[in-house]
């Protein structure tokens, strides 16, 4: 992409009404604009982190074997009386009454109807275990949303709902969530850490929060601090008993400030690796059994020819927060780090002198050799000084830079910045492909 | 996929609600379920197509140099009340009030929202031409919807919005949309004719709507025959003059009814190439000038310092509105029929005896090779005897079928079978991979 051609409207100052860091640098990138209390547009730049951190939590679902559908954003008001929760969800639901006065609601989550579909289509103990998730916004009336992404209104979730015959089977399907969240949050260049829960409006008697640790987190966290260097299962069969690979992170102490037992954690955790700290939340996961399945009798056929009321859990991430929470996990003084996963080009190529046709000629092939490479740039090519782009390219945090100026260019050299440390280093413009192909990980 | 783990709930029976072919057909292969009156969930198998159009969409879009971004579902009324329109759209508009009594809509297109964020955005004439998309899930409140996918209330839209310093550079940028719409709908399959319309809420004086031609289509349209047999261009250069590869379609008469000249129709056209016929409209681009940008001040400062106010169109494809069209244009009595380019997989493997070691072990090896050589498959490992397979994978209309039976597989055969010509031919096993690769064309 390039610059001259795109849509990334940068800001030179701190807009004042964002009180984080992560609020701010979004805003000065150019990535979202508010377009009401709560609720974002998302801008080129935005839009396209946000689709490499879907893109993300699409391949470790599908790998964990849950299957993608997806559900309107708009639901009936009926369909939330079969379970009980339309009057007990309380003002954050959005309600809606259309032209012909019938009531519905914007959804906050899915289990009714999620539970609708599944009903009318699974009738045999052969339609079960299935996961079924998507993709798809949804909104909460927050009295007072703030924090950017990170508490907005209108959000991007994913969430996933399991169906199983027996309890026994429900929590094998919990743990493959459980362990394709480890592996989900790392590949976006995240510790987050399983911790036990409340379970809120959503119910049941098991649930975890991954939580990723950051000053600006909403809420009070303890864990031991072993959980920080643990690393996500690899190569992972998902057939397999996962308990052992969930083993490390459940023997040790974690936990939210709701859930918190001061005693237990001074009595499991030595004093030098306790953590208390602030948190963020990435993801949660529940294991509620028949709390929707009873009353909105979803049942199938079980091996005896009697009907099983099935037992479920449902597992959420939250996309859109991901974006801000990645970023207050990893910026400088100067902006953005995106790790390469997710960020939203991987190589930034500043011309120095744009006009200059030597250099011009120089950037356009390796313009056209990156992308030929695999490797999203934006190149940019504009007539701005050489002091603003610079500014720019840290501000927005792609992982790379490739400097080109007329006097390299004679010399045949460039000047190769990565953005994470800091370091540049001088190599031969001819050397620029290969070295920045070696160095793909996301 | 292995229908064994996957959640496709096909009906056996046409459902009575359904009064149009893509509607009854999408029911019963599973692909959607209503979930209100208009409100669709998109079951695995129709989210695959949706996503396959939105792709391709998308693709041709990028190609034709718009930028694309993401603007919220739920827009405020005062954002509305800028333009005017706020009053003037009617009951079509539904309208929300949120916990502190804050006006807002679901929006049904976005030509206010994207004239504020390219206002804010954009200072500069060097910040302009640029086109700006999304691919968003918006609402009208029909009062009566019906036709499934196709007169939903809730339905995905690509969105364009072109922003343009003189009424003749709006015009190429409207020219761009133009031809990339061509390119885009013979992608899927259709022959989508450009035809004169009125311009209704949106405004302006320049409109075409992009049609098929199908019976159930719910407006009458007339054209000239030849415009039947035109191909989309290729390999645009979109920095170029494009009106002479428009030409072919504008020099011979198309219009739908509102605008019809049944004396210039007469006058123009043979009679023996005279067609009137039903069509559905699947695009709409409009140009419009300075409609939105005089009311919201959507100005940039012009090269000779003073401030310019942009002009501009915008440029709709009903994404999932198209799930229906193109089935109404390729189905036939036993059920749909995928143009390869859309199809939800791009073949069908029948295990004929599943349970049997050599037939298992052959569906297996194949399963894996297709995967392999990319393209997507739908296993059907279960237990069901064998019509039932057939009748399922003619309804569900992927391009391929392979049938491995236990015969077949001592003699080294598989039947492989066009579901459009429904011509079966005996192939060696091994020849399997081959010829579906050579066969791809989407």
């Amino acid at each position: 992409m390039r610059v001259s051609k795109f849509f990334m409207p940068v800001l030179r100052d701190a807009p004042r009404e964002a009180e984080i860091v992560s609020h701010r640098l979004m805003l000065r990138a150019g990535m979202i604009r508010q377009s009401g209390a709560g609720i974002y547009s998302w801008l080129p730049t935005g839009l396209r982190v946000l689709d490499n951190i879907s893109r993300i939590v699409r391949e470790e679902q599908d790998r964990a074997g849950a299957i993608e559908l997806l559900m309107p954003t708009l639901q009936s008001a009926d369909l939330w009386r079969e379970s009980g929760r339309y009057d007990a969800y309380g003002a954050e639901m959005l309600r809606i009454t259309d032209r012909h006065k019938r009531e519905m609601l914007y959804g906050p989550t899915n289990e009714e109807l999620i539970t609708q579909i599944f009903r009318d289509g699974a009738h045999s103990y052969r339609d079960v275990p299935r996961t079924l998730y998507h993709i798809q916004w949804k909104f909460r009336d927050e009295i007072r949303p703030r924090f950017g992404v990170m508490r907005g209104r209108e959000f991007l979730m994913k969430d996933a709902y399991s169906f199983d015959l027996t309890p026994e089977d429900a929590k094998k399907s919990f743990n493959r969530q459980f362990v394709a969240y480890l592996r989900t949050f790392e590949r976006m260049g995240l510790t987050a850490i399983p911790m036990q829960a409340e379970t809120g409006p959503i119910g049941g008697d098991l649930s975890y929060e991954f939580i990723i640790l950051a000053k600006t987190g909403e809420s009070e966290v303890f864990c031991h601090r072993d959980l920080l260097d643990l690393k996500a299962p690899e190569n992972v069969d998902y057939d397999s008993d996962l308990e052992p690979l969930m083993a490390p992170w459940l023997e040790k102490y974690a936990a939210t400030e709701d859930v918190h037992d001061a005693a237990r954690f001074a009595d499991e955790v030595p004093q030098d690796r306790q953590v208390s700290a602030r948190g963020i939340e990435v993801g949660q996961v529940f294991l509620f059994g028949t709390k929707y399945s009873d009353p909105m009798k979803c049942q199938v056929q079980g091996r005896d020819g009697k009907l099983v009321t099935l037992h479920s859990g449902s597992y959420g991430i939250g996309v859109s927060r991901l974006v801000g929470a990645i970023i207050e996990a990893s910026h400088d003084e100067r902006g953005i780090v995106w790790p390469a996963s997710v960020a939203p080009f991987k190589v930034g190529l500043v011309n120095l002198k744009a006009g200059d046709s030597a250099t011009d000629k120089a950037c356009e092939s390796l313009y056209e050799q990156l992308d030929n490479a695999g490797l999203s740039v934006l190149y940019d090519d504009t007539g701005e000084r050489a002091g603003a782009k610079f500014k720019t390219m840290d501000l927005i945090g792609l992982p790379w830079q490739v400097i080109v100026g007329p006097r390299g260019v004679k010399a045949g050299l460039v000047e190769l910045k990565n953005r994470a440390s800091g370091e540049t280093t001088e190599i031969g413009i001819d050397e620029v492909v290969n070295r920045l192909v070696a160095t793909q990980t996301g």
